[in-house]
């Protein structure tokens, strides 16, 4: 092609025929600065990030390379889960396994870092999340900084210390999750420089202190549970689907990317309050339908950014038994960010078995309404941020609920669709908490470990197993600061204490269990 | 002159003396940029909008010079109606009519916007004013966007979808307020680019949808409505001034500017709850003693700017019978934003009979004093954000009201002055609801069409007449999402229905009513 | 010493090696500016400040040098207390004697400048302090401008009309606490500029007005006034230290600044509401052992930067029978700004008696734990912002106070250790007014003349007397406004009118009141 040619498609792709951006040579083009009244080209936004991404990518393996020539024997990671960069890429090309930093204290300071953020009630249980992105990328992966101690800048981010136990319990945090490798951030606090207040294990004087002898009871007890956690599996049915395009769009596009974040907050709120195992799972252009097909649902809340070629592989899943969710918003843009001329939602529009007639987003002022259930007698659910008045296009599509207010009151507003063997959902807002619940009810998803094991909701189940032999290790995680009752309606071996359990345990504030279980069927299962 | 002698008077005008900013060459001048301490020059930033308004004007000359010669039978004009622009002198100098682009539903976010804003309880009804001032340049003017669908950038102003009937309520608004030509914004909602989300009447899909069919339904309605309509004349007793100067020197300056919004706002609104017909009225350099004559009453809000010349005008105006009410900061300063070495209120204070002998600002956690009026046994309105404290300079003039509180609890508050025929009032007070509820009643204003029309506070109420035929137009427009009752004391024709209606009628939610009466007296009133 | 052990020696002193900051040359050096993530050296951060201060010093004297040879028998002065200058050594190489601009209207816009800021409930008398910082430079020294009318420029900071009698009240405030000279602000308003709204005693116009009536009845009390108190001394039984290390160097470190200001304040208002004289004392190198020897205690709230050598003055000051108190985070940094590798609070360790095994910060959403005192059965004082979990090391160190809540409820919060004849308290927290108060009676410190004068809590006493005659003239300032009643148990002459007084006397709204008492016993006192 001609470079003239190429010039022609970057001005389609970033639509520069709004508003007389056109480009006629590549000596134009420049990173997007500040606008006037703030209103950048979103497409060139999005290429933008994709730009940053593949630019650290390549100077990654620029070192990589070398690091392999000359020391082939060496394990090569980085901490890089940050901003504009597709660390499943990253991964892939240039490292052996992803690493992580975990800092689930940041949580007790949110609400003065973002002062508008809904509270999150999980607080650092949130963590648990971003530990299941690490795993989506690498399912064995590195804590290279796990939080030692209070932090901050000197100017900013002023976090408390940890209390007793909650060093302990964010390190099992980060192994229940799939960390093969735990470092803390970090040995002694640095006496200069701005990161003074980011504490180490041992203060600046290095006199004995609870971190130190909180570090000291961790390593005693992995030095036994080590060998027996390592490379063993953690599985999941159920996986809140993810993309770096939609990710990226939606950091500028305030019309699906805040829906997204709420959405996903709402579901890992919904499945951990449940004690449901759940992954996190990326889209990409290498993603296979075997990639899927290990999941019973998929939960991809708001995807506007929605090709063909993706829409295939979700029907085909559908087809093959899965279930699929969608909220408002679905397959409206296509790969460069700009609409489709179609009706929405687009590429999923016959997999969903709807059209959206009419949308509102709810206003600041207005109140969101409310869903009317057709199977059950509910209507405290509210339809929030954003409504798609649903028209059913395919006749066996059947409509689960309506919105119960507005001016679209008895609209449909969630529906499902059968397609071969299995179903696909469409919701037509934005998911909270008693949304995602309802559905997880509807779907029949479980805790694994429901039909013998009672957890009360500020314990986090999660389960690391080894196919080969058939153990399971069930880590109960409490985040709570008072006391709480587990129950087993089965005995089970505690590990730490090598003890055979059964009953009424009673878990200490911020304490951890580890149960080890034989199961060959759940071996099996994955 | 020579360019010394030039130079001189801008450091006059500019005060340059003050904190040693003398120039002394003009290569030394230039726009005002960010000072130390946030502390510009008010008088040079009140002189750059006059050249950022003389600029945009002479370039805008430029292009209808061209255009006049080559395209001597078109219609020239812009929507103009923006920040920094006379539009008044634009539409005189270079166009044949102005324009504006109504988006009634900014008033559903202004709030997120505004996080500081006074609630406006007009929400989109408020954009009537807008619609006023755009006549007051142009008494037939053209609405170039009117909003027609859910509205905002990416990654702002993100608006929900106008409710069924509010894009026919607003076009009808912008028809009762002298607009003979409407366009929506737009044909089809862009795919592309930073406005996706500025929707038109089509989506991206270009299916059907309620927009289409409501705008299908207006169509329907100008065809027969339109040459009943276009060339009417509105009319109205009482105008609302303002002027350039003051509205440019108050955005800087926080001792007059908010005031003036604030104030305009409160008549506004207090006006259309008693629906009473209000023009916008600029005074200009061109402004005649015959312009301001059509008008019982003139409110003047805040205008710190006060020339002599503007003076006389307005005294001339009360001399033959008009009356003028000022309020709290008037006359303080002349036409370069300078105080003057006079008493306030300058050269209104003969008019007014009055001087101010002392005065201040109700701070942030201060409670404004009532008032205490010596006609009625009302203490309930508030003197709001600044108190001049009035003496009485004028024998015969009187004292309508008093402070009820502070330190000058006792000093006249409001006073009114009788001059020839008529009469001024001096307000020392920012206006809220309640004043100028108090003083419509004492000036005597109310509705045009109160002896056989009653009307509830949501239905604005516009008038457009035909002198010829002496027919008109009664538009009743329902901004509310609830029916409201008016009432007929006598028979009036339906203009869209052509039925003959009497008694108590309906308007539903977001719907309009145009009465048609042929009175010879009103059309021999203006 | 070579360049390079210069440069080698900053390197030391900035942490350089932190994040790859090392200088090899002085031409790389520049001013800190904006930084990725918003993190600066914060020791290159508190070495900025003294260069500013050094360089201005370094420009007045440049300055003065010229004046002192043109001008020898002309006072020099300038109106320095600002930001980023040590005004003490100011003071010393260029000034006779410094002046302060004071303007206590500030306080009624507090809230709209601060949102963030917690209330004062001293308001205007709060500028006592910045008077009593102003005294600590020179015993006698200048107010160069009094606030004389309301305040603001054009775009920011509007201030309301001070109250009548006010400017009066402000105006002896300002004498009370040592000013022998004092100048309004301004003779007339200025009728051009930025500000406009910074009002004097004549309005633009000149006209008679209440603000110079109030000048007027001012001067004359002066006249007669004046005289009885140019150069007489105050004096204060407790002061609060501070210093220019800690000051600079806790405007960007939030681990210690704000905690200064905020117990700071609290002391400040717990002294005053029970009118207890308190001096501003900077430590600085050349205080020595008689500065602070006049003093029964000294309260340093949070010194975090602490070295050797003032540590060593401390103890020597206790030891001969002085006080001290410190607060959280003290004595952790060295003069650098870096940590010290020694135990917690370092150089004041011993003579505290403490160590500090655990620490953390209040997170927003956490309740601070009460005290619970080991002498007096109450639990309602919280334990602020910060919480030192201390050590007790030394035998006879007595625990005063526990923490109450929290992880580390019984822990000692508050510690007294005697060495030689006098005691210093280690306070694990910041200060409120409550504690502060509470550790007011511990000291035992109260008001000079509270054994023959009650005064309510809005009215401040200060005093000053003259050594050679004995005589002590006490000003009582009235900053509500409501009357005020005090009582005299012994008969004094009210210096204004002349009269002696005894019982019950009434303070009306803002008033003053001088009396005069010949005390011998007191005047030998200092």
């Amino acid at each position: 092609m001609r470079p003239t040619s190429f010039i022609r498609l970057l001005n389609r792709a970033w639509g520069t025929v709004f508003w007389n951006q056109t480009y006629t040579d590549w000596a134009q083009i420049s990173l997007p600065g500040p606008t006037p009244s703030d209103s950048p080209n979103p497409h060139q936004a999005l290429d933008e990030k994709r730009f940053f991404s593949d630019s650290a990518i390549s100077f990654t393996c620029l070192q990589t390379d070398i690091l392999r020539e000359l020391a082939p024997n060496q394990w090569i990671t980085t901490n890089g889960i940050f901003g504009h960069l597709d660390s499943h890429q990253l991964t892939e090309e240039a490292l052996d396994f992803i690493s992580y930093d975990s800092y689930p204290n940041f949580s007790t300071i949110l609400s003065s870092i973002f002062p508008n953020a809904a509270p999150d009630p999980l607080l650092d249980r949130r963590w648990s999340w971003n530990l299941s992105v690490a795993r989506s990328i690498s399912p064995h992966f590195c804590v290279m900084e796990q939080q030692s101690g209070p932090g901050g800048w000197t100017n900013r981010i002023a976090q408390p210390s940890p209390k007793p136990g909650q060093m302990r319990l964010w390190t099992y945090q980060s192994i229940a999750h799939g960390a093969d490798m735990v470092l803390y951030f970090r040995w002694r606090t640095a006496t200069m420089g701005t990161e003074i207040y980011w504490h180490g294990i041992n203060d600046y004087h290095n006199r004995p202190n609870r971190r130190v002898a909180e570090a000291t009871q961790i390593g005693r007890e992995i030095e036994t549970l080590g060998p027996r956690v390592v490379s063993t599996q953690t599985s999941a049915q159920v996986a809140i689907v993810s993309d770096y395009d939609n990710e990226w769009d939606g950091e500028l596009d305030s019309w699906h990317g805040p829906y997204t974040r709420q959405s996903v907050r709402a579901w890992f709120t919904a499945l951990q309050y449940q004690h449901i195992p759940v992954d996190a799972l990326y889209l990409r252009s290498t993603t296979t339908l075997d990639d899927l097909a290990q999941y019973r649902a998929l939960v991809y809340p708001h995807p506007a950014i929605m090709t063909d070629a993706t829409a295939e592989l979700l029907t085909e899943y559908v087809r093959l038994g899965g279930t699929v969710v969608f909220g408002a918003r679905t397959g409206y843009k296509d790969s460069t960010g700009q609409c489709y001329m179609r009706p929405f939602p687009g590429p999923v529009a016959e997999l969903c078995g709807v059209t959206v007639e009419d949308f509102t987003r709810i206003g600041p002022s207005e109140r969101a309404p409310t869903l009317r259930w057709r199977a059950v007698d509910d209507t405290t659910i509210a339809a929030e941020a954003f409504n798609d008045i649903i028209q059913v296009e395919t006749p066996g599509a059947e409509v689960l609920a309506e919105y119960a207010g507005s001016y679209y009151a008895g609209a449909p507003a969630l529906v499902r669709n059968s397609v071969g063997k299995g179903s696909a959902y469409y919701y037509g807002a934005v998911f909270n908490v008693e949304s995602a619940a309802a559905l997880i009810q509807r779907l029949g998803l479980a805790s694994p470990v429901g039909d013998w094991l009672e957890l009360p909701r500020p314990v986090e189940l999660c389960i690391r197993a080894r196919a080969k032999t058939g153990e399971r290790l069930i880590f109960l995680l409490n985040y709570s600061d008072e006391g709480q009752t587990i129950t087993l309606h089965k005995a089970a071996t505690d590990v730490l204490s090598g003890q055979r359990v059964q009953g009424a345990v009673v878990l200490a504030p911020f304490d951890v269990r580890i149960l080890s279980e034989t199961d060959p069927a759940g071996a099996a299962e994955r």
